[in-house]
């Protein structure tokens, strides 16, 4: 069955081009089973291929032709060879962390083939400690990255015992419906609803006539919660198509302690964390602006507020722009400072019209597509240096066929002026942080692993934890 | 240094898309000199790396914009970053040669950077018999095929116990001059004469006026060397951008055998393989035309033939269509039909005016560029099924650092309507047949390797060895 692609997806098919892949990225980590044999990743990896019937979301594919009259639709792939699509790899020896992050910024480079389903899956074997990786890669076009996350994830079980589940693209009888006995917070959307928050962009990309100019007028009319005076960086520049992958986590209950010490949120500390590992970072490269960064921050609506947004109510995406605070040299005061940023953005956020939220939300959502609109409507700077996402994941223990989740990691997209994304998940305890940059564009990305560590070591000492 | 690039290099610059990626590769296998520690790949990874000075080959890049009034020239990468180009990957368990040409075939499937040089080199550790490889893609823009692999051999020595050597892409004091030791016919040229034989391609690629209405009228006017009535096959089709790479060698002896046996030639036995397994695999697909199959086969020109070709002499190349007799089931009648097309095509070649030896050379050489130029003259049949070539390499052993190059296969570029390209090197004792296709198009590529095999053991048995 042909249907047609929304004009969100229509515009990251668009605006994808050699330096700008417009695909999600996720790195997840297993623990093999107890008494797992020495085959075991073949055997995953076997499990993953030996897929009787692809689920619709994995088997369609993107065309466009006379008979299409050019426009964008999904189509079946008639010739869908699993073999293209899961894929089994291996890291060179030591096997660290490292070598994996340096495989999955070399995949994260590689634009999906056009003529397949715009996915792809790795089983990832050679870590040193046991572990099993799987680093999978979706086109944006499809669904969002939180989303991608979040359909991976919905195939786990909290259940360590429980065996013969389905590979993340397997179609299941009587469709993708939450698992019973999965946490509920993994699979409270159904795969098509996953791409609601996205269908405010739809419009604003649909049309760049009048609704963009009122954009972009709602833009311009400044809110403590919207500035459009970032400074310049080295962030916000041109990229190029090779990326770097770096990512690290942290329990939550350390960031919960600076919180509670201090009465900010979790949130808060991780801003306050990206904060003072940006200025280290850019301290070193002896390119800290004396303006503080300004992070774009997407947060929830609630019903009342997303009432131009979502028809499903309740996961509409709105977005802050947060004053990092990156001229200020102290922990907590930068903390403190993004505390109330954040604080005034959220209350701005409550008072500011539907057409102001749509506008952020809309720039939140799909920057790729609506940076090029607003700096044909005047707007040169950069809205905000860099995004810094924060998304809940699942708080308890998941397994798949017995294999322990112990770990996920957000990749996302860098593009022209926004050279650096960070995304945050929390699962099972820990805050992990993805970071996803141009390799050219952002030097040295690992080096921001560092710094994120000893922020959170100053917090910790800036409060007398 | 800004410098023009040529107009083939040009013409391949333009020809690539995401479907057909414009680079030539190969793999090399190396056996770990003795001795060799845990930590040998590494090591090998590192003084890869590990280079003071990149060779200017190396460390140019593709550049156009206004300031170059629109044309392509190349530049020195002000930024090079060698960890971009040079690799290190790993295997999958159980690590057999099947898992190597499975990430040939993958690293193979990928384009180049445009805005870095146009190379990059893996050393891949993994094989379970503890060789290492080593797969490096060059763009054709900036070397042909062959080139290629006798730039990368021509830093290796015969003496197994010299170490201190260099990188292929390291710079060397005094330019890049046939080493003492080395065999002379891995570096009889030396590296900017290695594009010669493309330069005839050069004037065809560069002028789709009247010289192109010359060389079609020149390949309309058929010998017995050229048929513009190859049959349609799969082969022949439009195909997509990911690629299948199979590889293996037979000692030349065994073929040598062949053709004393019937007085035919090394070449005629290799293209006889060829014309066998292709059979059998088109039979077992369902899809064998009646008519036989034709191959483009390059072949050496003699000084007075090349008098239109390279100006260095000698190093032109010429193209013979050989009419593979796929239509006959008896192996020896097969090799004996296929020595024949072959003498006459050399034959006829002799005879031809140099237009007509200037367009078979042309369209051999550059069909990616030639074929729709030649559509457009409304030839709209393969003017053949697949190009087979033959290249002499090194005939005695060579090192690099006490590794011994045990194996070195070319992979090559398949192009809309020429979806599989066979091109077989020899070196120390071995014919290497490397087989590249589209993954699509050419399905169960790697069943090819069994019916080779088969078909050698067939010609033996039926001229009686």
């Amino acid at each position: 069955m042909v249907t047609p692609i929304d004009p969100t997806g229509t515009g990251f098919l668009f605006a994808e081009n050699r330096n700008m892949p417009m695909h999600v990225g996720g790195l997840q980590l297993f623990q093999k089973p107890e008494g797992a044999g020495r085959g075991y990743v073949r055997e995953m990896f076997e499990q993953m291929s030996d897929v009787e019937e692809i689920a619709p979301l994995f088997l369609k594919r993107p065309y466009r032709s006379v008979r299409t009259a050019g426009q964008w639709v999904w189509e079946p792939d008639e010739q869908f060879d699993i073999e293209h699509h899961v894929r089994h790899s291996a890291l060179p020896k030591p096997g660290r962390i490292r070598e994996l992050l340096d495989l999955c910024g070399r995949l994260h480079s590689t634009r999906l083939a056009r003529e397949r389903p715009l996915w792809e899956a790795h089983v990832i074997e050679g870590l040193r400690d046991g572990r099993v990786a799987m680093y999978t890669k979706t086109h944006h076009a499809l669904v969002d990255g939180v989303s991608a996350m979040r359909l991976l994830a919905s195939v786990l079980s909290t259940d360590p015992d429980e065996r013969g589940m389905p590979a993340p693209w397997a179609a299941q009888p009587g469709g993708r419906k939450p698992r019973r006995e999965a946490a509920p917070e993994l699979s409270d959307l159904p795969v098509q609803a996953l791409r609601t928050a996205l269908g405010i962009t739809a419009e604003a990309a649909g049309m760049p006539g009048a609704l963009v100019t009122t954009l972009s007028k709602g833009l311009r009319n400044e809110t403590s919660a919207l500035s459009l005076y970032a400074p310049r960086t080295i962030l916000n520049q041109k990229i190029t198509g090779s990326r770097r992958f770096a990512a690290q986590d942290w329990p939550v209950e350390r960031l919960r302690a600076i919180g509670r010490a201090t009465g900010t949120t979790v949130n808060d500390v991780v801003l306050a964390m990206c904060s003072g590992a940006m200025r280290a970072y850019l301290l070193e490269l002896d390119a800290l602006p004396d303006q503080t960064l300004v992070s774009m921050v997407p947060v929830g609506l609630n019903a009342k507020q997303s009432q131009v947004a979502s028809a499903e109510g309740g996961n509409a995406l709105g977005a802050v722009m947060v004053q990092l605070a990156t001229d200020l040299t102290d922990p907590a005061r930068r903390l403190a400072a993004i505390h109330r940023s954040m604080k005034d953005g959220k209350e701005a956020l409550s008072s500011m019209t539907p057409m102001q939220i749509l506008a952020m939300s809309a720039i939140g959502q799909a920057p790729a597509i609506l940076t090029p609109i607003l700096r044909m409507q005047g707007i040169v700077r950069p809205p905000y240096n860099l995004i810094i996402s924060n998304v809940p994941g699942p708080r308890t223990t998941h397994y798949w066929n017995g294999a322990q989740l112990v770990g996920t990691y957000p990749l996302s997209i860098p593009i022209n002026g926004m050279a650096l994304n960070i995304t945050c998940m929390s699962y099972d305890g820990n805050m992990a942080f993805g970071l996803t940059g141009c390799r050219r564009t952002v030097p040295h990305l690992q080096r921001l692993l560092t710094h994120l560590d000893d922020e959170l070591g100053h917090l910790e000492n800036a409060v007398g934890l």
